[in-house]
Order: structure tokens, then sequence, then C-alpha cells
């Protein structure tokens, strides 16, 4: 469907910027391998936390193997007058390229935009990541450089003469996210304020 | 991280039983590939709509090429003491196997068991599929003998003696789905009261 092609650069960051999580996928020993990881865009590059790969992001990295790294987001439900023509808006990205490791000397940077991307705010509150803690994390990243980007965003496909039945109810239902009510660890103290990363996350 | 694997059929099918877009990867000329799929678990396969496949997952069936099928659920974020303990709660599935693509004669049956997944209650509100309509359809199915599940779903990981201050605050933050407003569409007429199936997805 060629009309639920993107091809803008902004289209595709204002999807990488919302979302959180993108699906990896590698080929290993001619298989295909996908898994889940945390991202954030930075620029042209997309930051990837290498642990969380299970090795097989790092053994992409090194073999200097392709990779195609997909981000979604299911925007609502089209509840059209036959199930044929229901459908789902969305938008979704593949990105396509050869992962690098972060040089050490950027690692802790990376680390910190990876933070900052899922927890906006979070790294100015808490201590600063030390040394040892980021020599045992492995950043990757993937240049932005090959994308394919596709979206629907429309309302329910009907006209006065398609022969449905117009009376009853035809519409969209969007989808969005809910955070829920934030649950203090045990060891925070009783009455604690929330910190300002989780009141502006959770609109409380 | 073992502690993370789960192995249980019934934590696989609640995942998969509560999203409704998965990640199917295939492997192309020896290159990654990976699309999001809308898809329904039905006893012990998942069934996907093979038109919005690209051709490529028709492409997969053809060959009997093993695929791999992931669904995860993103269900909060760990606000910890430090950036590096810090983390995501989560469910993630990996189903691999071979596609097939469902028979003529029970494709009726399986698209209506994809929109009774994507849109519950919804294939008792419509009329029925045309003969032509699914003809124009391509369903198919992945049996679910192989998967990989990992999850989290716990607290902040910390002890009294972890060294870190314990002052300010620390915890989980779920996250759900919010169902926005439901929009008519232009030719639904005005006072159309919003179908059950709507009233019991948004709770309005």
């Amino acid at each position: 469907m060629p009309e639920r092609e993107r091809h803008e650069r902004a289209e595709l960051d204002a999807l990488l910027d919302q979302e959180l999580v993108g699906h990896l996928a590698v080929v290993a020993d001619g298989q295909p391998l996908v898994i889940p990881m945390a991202y954030a865009r930075v620029g042209d590059e997309l930051l990837l936390h290498g642990s969380t790969g299970g090795g097989f992001a790092l053994r992409a990295a090194a073999e200097r193997a392709t990779v195609a790294f997909a981000v979604t987001s299911l925007d609502g439900l089209v509840y059209a007058r036959s199930l044929f023509d229901s459908s789902m808006n969305y938008r979704s990205a593949v990105v396509y390229g050869v992962l690098e490791e972060v040089p050490a000397a950027e690692e802790h940077d990376a680390l910190v935009a990876l933070s900052a991307h899922l927890m906006p705010g979070r790294p100015a509150e808490v201590r600063d990541t030390t040394k040892k803690e980021y020599a045992a994390t492995r950043a990757l990243r993937l240049p932005i450089a090959e994308f394919v980007m596709k979206a629907r965003a429309a309302g329910v496909g009907e006209a006065p003469d398609d022969g449905e039945d117009h009376a009853a109810w035809a519409g969209v239902v969007p989808l969005g996210r809910a955070w829920g009510e934030p649950e203090p660890s045990p060891l925070t103290p009783a009455g604690t304020p929330l910190p300002e990363s989780v009141r502006r996350l959770t609109g409380v």
C-alpha cells in the first residue's frame, strides 16, 4: 500500500522519540532472531543497550552484519462496517544498518542518553554512573541511514455509495499509554514526595 | 539472566492474548527483515494476516523457512537509585516455527478469529465477511511449538546495605493501555450509540 509509505525524517524521529522499545532482528547461522531492546535516538543514531541483546547484538556488531531494528506504535483501532474494512492506525519504522559498539570514551554519555530517553529528567535526580558501572555495560549504536516507514492515520474507509448499511456506529478508537500509580520501593521512607521526573511522566 | 526465563504455556498465552501486534522476523537473501503484524492466538497456533506481511511472510511460508515472531509488553519503568540499577518491567516471547497458509476452507473462520481477538465482540455486530472478501485475504498460521519467554515483574533491586542513599523516592511506574474517546465516522448518524464492543473496550 504505497499511500502508507512515509519518507520524512521528522515523522521517523517523532515515532522513534515517542517509543521506548524496539525489536532488533539479526540473522544467526542462517536463522532469524528477534529481541526487544530499549533504545534512544540521539541525532542520526539509535543507541541500544548491548547487555540486553543476549550477546547476539554484540556478535552482529563484531561481524559487521546488517541488522533490522523495528519500532512500532499502535495508534488506534478502526471499527468499520465490515471485518474486511476494519483496520488499525499505526506508525512503524524499520532502520537497517550495521551495529557498532560505542567506544569506551563515549559509553558514559551514551548510557546517560539512553536513560534520559527512557526516563526523562531522571539522570539529574540520581548519583552519577560510576566508572565500574559503565565498564560493566555495553552500548551499541545504529546509524539512521536506511529506513522504511509506514503509517495509517485515517478514519474508516467508507463512502455513501459503498453499499454498506451506515445506520450503525463506525469509527476509530484511539490508543495511547496509561502510566499507573507510582509504587514506592519498600526502602523509600513513608511520605517521600515523588521526584519531578515521575510527576511529569504520570502527570500527577 | 536465567531468573527472567519463563517456561509456562499459561504465562505465554496470557501475554499473547493481551497483545495485538507482534514482530515477524524472517531471513530474505541472507538479510534480516522484520515487520509488525496483527495476530491472534487460537489454541496452539498464532494466526497472522498474510496481506499485511508485504509478501515476505507468504514467501517464507512457501519456502517453509523458519521464522521468529516476537510479542512484547512493556509493563513498567523501574526508577532505582542509580541509572545502572534502573530497569524495565516487561514480558516478551518469541515463537519460532514454520508459517503455513491457512487452507481456503478454514480462511473465513481464521479471519473472524483474528478480528475477534483485535476487536472483541465486533464480528457479531457487523455483516458476515463475503466469499469474495475472504478470497482476497490471506491468513497464515504459526504453530506454537518452540518459544522463548522472558519477563521482569519486580520492584527496585535494592537492599538496606547496598551503599545507596535511600532517603529519596525509588519505585516502579506501571504502564498500561489507554483507549481514547471513540471518534465516529462522518457517515455515522449523529447520536448513534456506541456498539457494545467499543463500550466494553473503552469502559464507557
